[in-house]
């Protein structure tokens, strides 16, 4: 069990919209691009770990730009910090109009994984290594949202979440 | 446009796990949940202010009970508070061993939608009127979720978040 | 393997028409449709019964309002009567159209299911209890509804159908 | 508008059984044959009559053999007869397992679908021309089975519809 | 192990183009066809040898007349000529337009199967029997398209493919 | 319309095989892979013109290490040259066991897109730079593949192909 550095964790996927994808407007429906962010999250995560993973979080969402009907989608997903047997991934889509050349930033988000042994119970994961600048400013702000999402599912009381509480204290 | 009750916008979605939405253990993929989540509260949303929605949001969610192949997916999806042109629909998933007779709850999640007017703006929402003690309940918390929301999409700053920051306070 | 109520068994479903589930109209195709309640019809059935099940026979459905692409199909299944290894189910389908805030009855529909043992042999399933006026009305209707089934099988002669014979003798 | 022969309207369709069309037992589940049915039988009469089709309504479906997991699914449709602007087809379903060289009947069953013109109104049907004995038998049960469509409908009082009375009256 | 003729092979698929097939300007994409040929080809494969198949390649398929959104895809699939535990299998593409009662030919091509033992190793297959002159014709050309394949699979030396040197020779 | 490197036009796609793609050995379908690359080509050719494309002409795909069931499709598609109206793109498919931490080459092949103009009309494609020794020889090599597909096509005599003769000539 080695350890590894981020990049050998990336996965870049690439989705065309089908009309199948669509609402009424014509734009890709926000829960189809979940579930495409849900598997390449999965994939980057099972590159680092070399073993089945599950889904245990999603943090916080929001969709900017509608991504149309026949647009290209480009997910690139990658891992920012492992806390002994969960992985943080972090997901950056692009839509693009290959007609008008145009390319645009949709969303962001960090998916989080479990790591499990063949009986299925969660399973230690071997540790990961930022490199550049990017990467250790990721790898620093995943211990924030990692307070945050605790408190969420009521496993922290917010009093207790060091980091976090220090940004509601500055003036 | 009139003011609507809670229970109005009321969605029930039955779905049957089948084995291209599961993972290697046989469990139902997040993300194919998410998709399904998705479609269930933009029904509710719709049902509410009778115009076409798009998902602005996803609140943290956390997939605690995983759902096997063969289960089924129950979906309860209805609006929790109207902010001007948004709705913000909250969603109880259960699990449904339907050979063991057996229900337990998996998840729990919130989504925001826009309503959109003819040419795509956003428009106006009617009201909404929660009227029991958990309706009130989830009224109330739609506020603090809402600076979370603002926050972390960058819009507002955590010391302006008076009602979150308040929890940080607590001794 | 105690005795149940219908109303144990009832399964409500909500889809969204998708263009693939359309034909050159941008109605829902009748084939969809049937498949939809199939699952519903298995789901109510597998509550009842505690065991997997298997489609026996779809009786006469027709298809009245067209349902159309972006509305919502809601569909109803429960359980109406028992007969040693089959169980009859009730579907009652409306479609939705959100934008108008307007509701249709589509179509009714009976399913029947065989209750499987572990082998897939055909196994005892449990007693229905019907405890209102509209239950007890499909209840009897089922015994009426199973001969006509019969004797479209080639199961049963037309003239031993005694409860469906009498309906035709009526002047 | 010409007539037309009944087999100028045969429609021949294969399928492969997938994971995600079966159910526990590794069986084709009712709804997805009933589906890929309901396509057959709609080029069939779109074959005949040239103008897009709806379904109006299917007869009482009975599954006799179940087919399996990797096992091909062969459906042959064709009409039987045209009632003004309404056409019956009659299809014939079949599985075979490849690998055993075993091919066997699962069921039959009777579609009926609505011709319509470009603005969706019920459109007169050119005349359909039985040939052999086979298609002549069809055609004449179509009146029966039509009679008994209209009384499930609750458009035809049972005592009114001649020839299927004549079947109950029997000794 | 018997030697069976090339029409025992006969596969016949029909498919109907939904809005998911298609690209932006309404026309099936290729690569949804090719999947069709796919399954198609293989059934007559497993059809003739009665054991399971693998695709072991395509020939060069160009795509002539495009094939409409509510078009029907008909597909013949029939074998022309086994080489030890190989297939070649010809396949024949039709689009057909019910509404204007217009067929035409969309597209030809040549897949290879190899026929697997159960432990997924190559199987020795049958003889096949090719009866008339499009179906000797075609068998005589199999083994021209097998020295290409040879060829661009980097198998066979250009200077060695006797058949198809003698078409480069000609005058 | 401007010319552009080779580079710009890559296209990465990710894809994982979920039951439904696998035939009964649970190995990738060759048709489910070649639905995949066709998508991936098209992104590509679309990227480089700027303008809709469609579907060709396939060459000559071998099939040679089968994708597993749970494993990861990677494909890598990109221009290798212009011909007036049309465009070559080269893919390269690996297959990623990612438990075992193994990646392996699938298979390669080219794929011919035709540009459109909004009428559907072939369009002149802007011109392709290759920039190092990889993507000249590919550039090369296109026009040996083209005489290859035209003779294929009936386009083209064999012995007019000058470049493709060559090979067959020498000792």
């Amino acid at each position: 069990m080695q350890d590894k550095k981020v990049k050998e964790s990336l996965v870049v996927m690439t989705e065309l919209v089908l009309p199948n994808d669509t609402n009424t407007f014509g734009n890709l429906m926000g829960g189809r691009l979940m579930y495409w962010m849900d598997i390449a999250a999965a994939l980057a995560a099972m590159k680092h770990c070399g073993s089945p993973v599950v889904t245990a979080s999603v943090d916080n969402i929001s969709f900017e730009s509608p991504i149309k009907l026949g647009n290209v989608v480009h997910i690139e997903a990658s891992l920012t910090r492992v806390f002994n047997t969960s992985m943080e991934v972090h997901l950056v889509v692009h839509g693009e109009d290959a007609l008008h050349q145009y390319k645009y930033k949709s969303n962001e988000a960090y998916y989080t994984f479990v790591s499990l042994d063949p009986n299925g119970k969660p399973r230690k994961v071997n540790q990961l290594i930022p490199e550049n600048e990017d990467e250790k400013k990721l790898y620093d702000g995943a211990l924030r949202r990692r307070q945050l999402r605790l408190i969420l599912g009521g496993k922290m009381k917010p009093q207790d979440a060091v980091e976090l509480k220090a940004l509601f204290m500055k003036d």
